[in-house]
């Protein structure tokens, strides 16, 4: 299958990198086509890995990552056009953090909304799952790096889209993959990030997740 | 020992019933001293339990909990008195969750801090540690009512008063309590709680908790 995504850091790297790793074909997409490390990362993946503009890596791909900072997101996806989002399953591994204060803050927080239902809103023609954002880069496609079957949460509108994200979390190595309903779920995943920070500095680990016990 | 414990909702009878089983003494507080609510709880625990206002209750325990709603928590301390709650520990269960918009926001959003810290600021000769707000009332005191050993998070800037909030946790059955530092980590803990309603939510019941692994 062909996947886009969006964004060149830490989590665009892991995502991509582990789509590649199970016979996939990614396009990863930057602001500006001659990014270095997308470049870079696409020379090193080899022939099922490529790169460009967001606009090219949104066209590519038959189901979309965003996995650029969460603030700078909707830029991205306006960058990446609605016309190379329409139909598609648009992962959206974002957080609306914010680092600017000193403390980690939500952007989102005076709406009381979140970032997944702005993009939903943003581009209507695109089916928004939410995902991967409660787990840090490294354990997105190696849910193994933490022990036990923790639980990821996915959250979006689409029935359709959730199944085929859930099918890919599966690929990646999810064994518990707990659908928390529309798009509006999503207020429940990003916020928990101000208590996942939390946990990983007492922790002094990135490599956590949480099972849901009930 | 002596508690006193504030509300007579669903929170406060769970937490003051379960003390009185534990063998201590506890005093519910209401804002009016005829409150019905906590004089038939009074009545129906007997000797060891006894009602009165918010300030009665605060002035009567060694350690006070925070039983009200969190939108109406800094006018019962206040009512309660800052001088019966110098030097105590302030257990604050409480949640700033607005639920008047229809669907839940944190009251705290805009500003971007917590309810704990605004106790704390409201009241400095209280040691406020948070504790118990993510698990749900019947949950509190009863830990065994999830299965395996969730964790129950808490913070506070009291060391010494951490302590004994754990001590006292652990009579209530708690495993493992994770200190997660300094009363801003209840920025996290208390933006939890919109991700526990959709887990609750989508799961059917309450009596759930996570367990952090790493």
């Amino acid at each position: 299958m062909r996947f886009g995504v969006l964004g060149t850091g830490t989590v665009g790297s892991a995502v991509a990198t582990r789509l590649v790793s199970l016979g996939h074909e990614v396009r990863m997409g930057a602001r500006e086509a001659a990014n270095p490390k997308a470049r870079d990362w696409a020379a090193a993946q080899g022939a099922r890995a490529s790169a460009g503009t967001f606009a090219d890596a949104a066209a590519f791909g038959e189901i979309v990552f965003n996995c650029t900072m969460g603030t700078a997101s909707l830029d991205a996806l306006h960058a990446a056009g609605a016309q190379n989002l329409g139909g598609k399953v648009l992962v959206d591994v974002a957080n609306p953090l914010d680092f600017s204060g000193g403390t980690p803050t939500l952007s989102t927080a005076a709406a009381g909304d979140s970032l997944a239902e702005r993009i939903q809103k943003a581009f209507p023609g695109a089916r928004v799952v939410k995902a991967l954002n409660t787990v840090t880069a490294a354990v997105m496609g190696h849910p193994e790096k933490v022990p036990g079957d923790s639980d990821l949460f996915i959250a979006g509108n689409d029935a359709d889209a959730k199944r085929r994200v859930t099918a890919l979390l599966e690929e990646f190595g999810w064994k518990s993959v707990l659908d928390l309903g529309d798009v509006t779920a999503a207020r429940g995943t990003e916020a928990y990030l101000l208590l996942w920070l939390r946990l990983a500095g007492t922790l002094k680990t990135a490599n956590l997740n949480v099972r849901v016990v009930h």
